[in-house]
């Protein structure tokens, strides 16, 4: 069932037309099936009305992992409902972590956690869940 | 317990900072307290890995229209947990529409609904709902 | 795509089976395709630790409602993700009434709001948002 | 800041009054400070339409062991948004536990998650998460 692309080949297909991650400046650390860890750094222009992290880029980024994770199968799989729950403020220049794990894979339905931690001290920013619905086409035939 | 301040002037207080919500490009089109109702387009540096809308995007602009209305009331109001239920995709070019709603205020927590619509046929992008912890600091003793 | 069963032939024919909605005493009120409005008595036995309706009891009784409007449509459909934010407490005596609505109905998934509210006074108790997935299976070909 | 009771003492308090968690059959199997582990058996009168174990019965399981691993640091702790993602059906005589974990724990807020999953095979039923407001109020002072 699985792609006979790999999960980079498919992660490279994905971040050459993803371009509001590379407006986030996402950079990838790890990457296999079911499992994404990007790292990015917050800047001036990612912050609310607070001064502090908008709540919708960290869930952006969240998001990301989120997407590449659950591709890396090979199957194309699209967001459905997800989840976020704001732990801690991060602030301008901060270098954040965020990792996908895969809590369930079924055949039509699969469900992810991501966690959002400052790469610094490990600090807690977010907590993310996602699930997607696993469509029937393949990477490798698109 | 209200603010003397109006909604308009915490907005403008608000966006002076936002600087993620001028990216975006949002536009106010309607604000009272409890409600708002913004306006963006979609731009190509806003799209994901399927040339479609990050929904980290659609997302942050929904989180933009609760953070205004939450924040209406003059009570510093923070995100605790939001969830979003994506239905259909967005396309470069498209003008987007966010309308929130309040379903309940309490002393800590208020909740709020968004709905985020194409403009020019109403169909319906995506379903947010969030909460926010009301803290006891007001816009006009800022 | 529609069912040739009406609603409620689909409700009678998931009611015979569904012992938890007779246990909870759920008493039907308003049914059509994608709506389904319930009422509920609260009894001793569904109090919690702190001596209040126990929140599972209320997402149970939204949930009920949920998939008497889901599968309101013939198409066998089952819950994939649920929320509820819980807003007052409620006691033993209390009438309660649960009314689901439809947001979204795709081919796929389809999207429900339920409200839980005091029939009495129309005070809200919980605000419920879920998602199923759309089986293949026909009520009228089981 | 912690209760002077231990996590049992407060767990036998919030038992004695906890009539749905009895009704549910509820064993306990684990607990300590922001974790709890619970065990319980399908019964019929606990099934749905399907046949199956009712979703909200799942859910109000792990939302037992939520409110018992969040009420165990002494202060007293409500429920405020709580979502469940299903992933296998349970059926009547399938024995399953629900671990709850602490994934932050606030001044005002704390986040829990809770598995579901079946004891003989630890095949995972359902993936809660759960935040709560801590009030402060404490159990010694009740």
């Amino acid at each position: 069932m699985s792609s006979t692309l790999s999960p980079s080949q498919i992660f490279d297909r994905m971040m050459e037309k993803d371009l509001f991650s590379r407006w986030m400046g996402i950079e990838l650390i790890e990457l296999r099936r079911g499992y994404c860890k990007l790292r990015m750094s917050v800047r001036p222009e990612m912050l609310n009305g607070f001064g502090i992290l908008h709540g919708g880029v960290s869930f952006s980024f969240a998001d990301s992992a989120f997407a590449f994770a659950s591709n890396s199968h090979g199957r194309l799989s699209v967001s459905q409902t997800s989840q976020i729950t704001h732990v801690k403020a991060a602030e301008a220049g901060d270098v954040l972590i965020a990792e996908a794990q895969e809590l369930q894979l079924g055949h039509k339905m699969a469900t992810y956690d991501v966690k959002v931690y400052r790469d610094e001290n490990q600090e807690l920013i977010a907590l993310f869940r996602g699930s997607v619905y696993r469509t029937s086409r393949r990477f490798d035939q698109a």
